[in-house]
This record gives C-alpha cells, sequence and structure tokens, in this order.
C-alpha cells in the first residue's frame, strides 16, 4: 500500500514493542530468590501471562464492569503464587511484583525503530494494559509515545471493536489512516475489520525457542515486517 | 513544599504552555488577508477565545452532553466570522482556520523547561483541549508530553472536578503525588480543592500588555513561579 495518507501508527505492547517473559521471569527472580525461592522462573512467567486473555474475558462479556489491567494482573498474580506455592508476601511486595508489568523491557530494535517512525507519524499505544502502565513502561524504558490509547480509554478490551475505534475517534481520524502494528494475528484481524490499516511485526520467540503461534503472518495485512527498524524502512522515515 | 512526593506534573496548555492570543492573530491573517479582508487579527483572536469559557458551560451545567473542544471552537468561530463580517469560506477553510488552535505555538522558555522536567517526572496536558488538538500541537510544536490527560479522557470540562481526579486515577497515583501546573487561578484552587498540588506560572501577557487578570498568584499555591524554567529550577531538575 501507500503510506501517504497514514497520520498515525498505534501498537500493541505486550510482546509487539517490550519482551513480557524474559522481563517477568528476571523481575520475579530478583525479588523471590532473596525470599529464599527457587522456581522456573520462564514457567512462572508464562503462567502468568497465560491468565491475561482468560482473566479479560469477565470485561469483554460484560459479567463484570470494566477494571484496570493491573487489577487483573493482581488477581492472576495471586493465582499463580498459590500455584507455585509461594507464600508470605507483603502488600507491599506484592504491589511491586505486580508492577513487574510497569518494568518491562523493550526488544532491542523497539526504541531506535519508534524514534525514527515518530518523525514521520503519530505513535501510540492500543494496548490492552492501562494508562498507568503503559506511562511508567515508556519512562522506564524509553518508549517515546506521542499519545497513550488502549483499553483504558476505551473501558474495553482488545478485540472488542470498541478499544480500536476510540482511539481513532480521539485522533480525530479515519479508521484507514491509523496503521495498527501487532505481533499477534488476531489482533490485527480484528483492527482491520474496523478498517483500520495493519503491520505485522514478527517477534517469533515472544514465547521462546518453541513458539507455535503468530510465527508469521496469517492473513492479508498491509505491511509483513521483521521489527520495527524493518517497519520504518517500509514506511520510508 | 518538599518536592520529594511528587510523581507527575500536568499542565493547563491554553495560555500556560502555548501563546495562543498571538498564534491565533498570525494564523487567521494568514489565511484571511489572502481573501480579502483586513481586520483587527488580535481583536478577532481574543473575540473567539473569549467565547471559550461561556461555550463550556452547557456541557459543565448538564444542558448537552460532552462535546470535544474542536466542536466547541468551530461553533465559536462561526459566531465571529459573521461578527467581523467574514463569509464565504469553504468547509476545507473552515476546518483548517478550526484547526489553528492545533497550531499554537509555545512561549519561549515551555519546551526547555517541559524538557528539563520530563527527566524528573511523569508531563501531562490537563487542558480542556481535546486528545487529537493536544496530540498535533505537541507534533506540531515539539511538546514532549508523557501522557495527553484532560478533558477529552474525563468526558468533562474543567474546573470540573471530574477532569482533574480521573487524570489522577488513570495516572495510578495519589492527589498529592499531582503537580497542577497553570497561569490561572482559578484553575489552580480547583485543583487544590481535589487535593493536587498547586505550581503557578505566571504569564502577565497571555491577553496582551494590558492584561488586567492572572498578574500574579493570588491564593496559597505550592510553587509560585515565573515561567517553564523557573518551575525546573524549583524542582531541582
Amino acid at each position: 500500500m501507500s503510506d501517504l495518507e497514514l497520520k498515525a501508527l498505534v501498537f500493541d505492547v505486550f510482546g509487539t514493542v517490550v519482551d513480557w517473559r524474559t522481563s517477568i521471569a528476571n523481575e520475579v527472580s530478583n525479588q523471590l530468590k532473596n525470599k529464599g525461592f527457587d522456581l522456573n522462573w520462564l514457567a512462572f512467567s508464562e503462567a502468568w501471562r497465560g491468565k491475561y486473555q482468560p482473566s479479560m474475558e469477565g470485561v469483554r462479556s460484560g459479567k463484570r464492569g470494566y477494571v484496570r489491567l493491573d487489577v487483573l494482573h493482581l488477581e492472576n498474580l495471586m493465582e499463580v503464587l498459590e500455584e507455585f506455592k509461594v507464600s508470605g508476601l507483603s502488600t507491599a511486595e506484592l504491589d511491586y511484583l505486580n508492577r513487574a508489568w510497569h518494568r518491562l523491557k523493550p526488544w532491542p530494535d523497539s526504541v531506535s525503530g519508534l524514534e525514527r517512525l515518530k518523525k514521520k507519524f503519530i505513535i501510540g499505544t492500543m494496548s490492552n494494559g492501562n494508562v498507568a502502565l503503559m506511562v511508567n513502561m515508556a519512562k522506564h524504558s524509553g518508549l517515546p509515545w506521542d499519545v497513550i490509547l488502549g483499553a483504558e480509554p476505551a473501558q474495553a478490551y482488545k478485540p472488542d471493536p470498541k478499544t480500536y475505534l476510540t482511539g481513532v475517534d480521539w485522533l480525530g481520524l479515519q479508521t484507514d489512516e491509523v496503521l495498527m502494528c501487532a505481533a499477534h494475528n488476531n489482533d490485527l484481524v480484528a483492527a482491520r475489520d474496523q478498517g483500520l490499516k495493519t503491520a505485522f511485526i514478527a517477534r517469533p520467540t515472544e514465547y521462546g525457542k518453541d513458539q507455535s503461534v503468530d510465527i508469521k503472518a496469517e492473513h492479508e495485512f498491509d505491511f509483513i515486517t521483521t521489527d520495527m527498524n524493518d517497519l520504518a524502512d517500509q514506511l520510508a522515515c
């Protein structure tokens, strides 16, 4: 496609911009090793993340009102701690551990690629993470967002159309002036269904070397890229 | 006060960060001179701005639901054009003229001061301007916001407490961890009433050299400053 009509790029964050798997494993091991625990830290990280999609279903289905992801993350953390037989953490320790999601590390190409893209386009988040989580992560890891959009502004979790459409509306743009960038096929299909343009950013080790899903683009997207700098190249940034 | 507990600084924008009066006068004259009009451009700018506070009253009072400031600005523009006997503009020309508010120029100290403050604190907007207006202005004028907060996220216009409190809530902070920065006494008093910390930034020529209001801080605020760099000095940035 021509990129002439694009005005804004919005990004999935967990997995697409930052490496949650090793970041969470490192954060959890740093905190729990000191307390005498010896776990499979990557397994802990994957188990915590494994509860992410199911935990949003209550909000998506309307069974419960919108609650921010920090709340769901904490509920999920309590379950994972029990499964891994970890107990005895104070409220402050639990809060700090839960905020590990506010301190996720970018993939090596993310900051340099976003800096390039920012010169030509509005760049924003389109994440299920809440605003504080996104802002704190950006400050921690140098992510140069122009605007924080996504679940909390829309009070709805992707792939609910409202999430994408509220972001587009707040930017004062048409859907085809906004490029949704993600490492996950289903996120892009949902955005495409609402009229957004789409860019696949391959993150074939998001779930480790044996990853079985989202290895490659499985649908027709406007851009298929290998990382954030490849996207910047393709958009002539 | 000690600044140790501050986590985020939020800013009024029109008048505090940007000089709407001369920016709008320049934009309007650039566009209307070409069409043969010869007006008092500063008077036009002041007349347009003069309709700003009254136009928000319908939303504040509940007479109409929230509509974004771009909509109010356009309604107000139509009235001012009629008052100044300007007619014959196309829809595209009216839209471009209305978006002059998206292209306001910063006061000379704003960008350098904000860059300093951003290194130590989260910095965000707390404006009645809508998100697209704020984002486009930031891109146009190099304002390095971490987050866009204010009227549109809250669906309420300052000084409605909801505007300040939604911003604080989305940042995941306590009210006394957030510093409201503004050149307008009433904005700061409203924020202070909700528990936010306050900083007065003097803009004694916002309305020109004969300005009669908001020349100085008229209440007890936590910081009284002469400009954005003075604020950065006082916060040891």
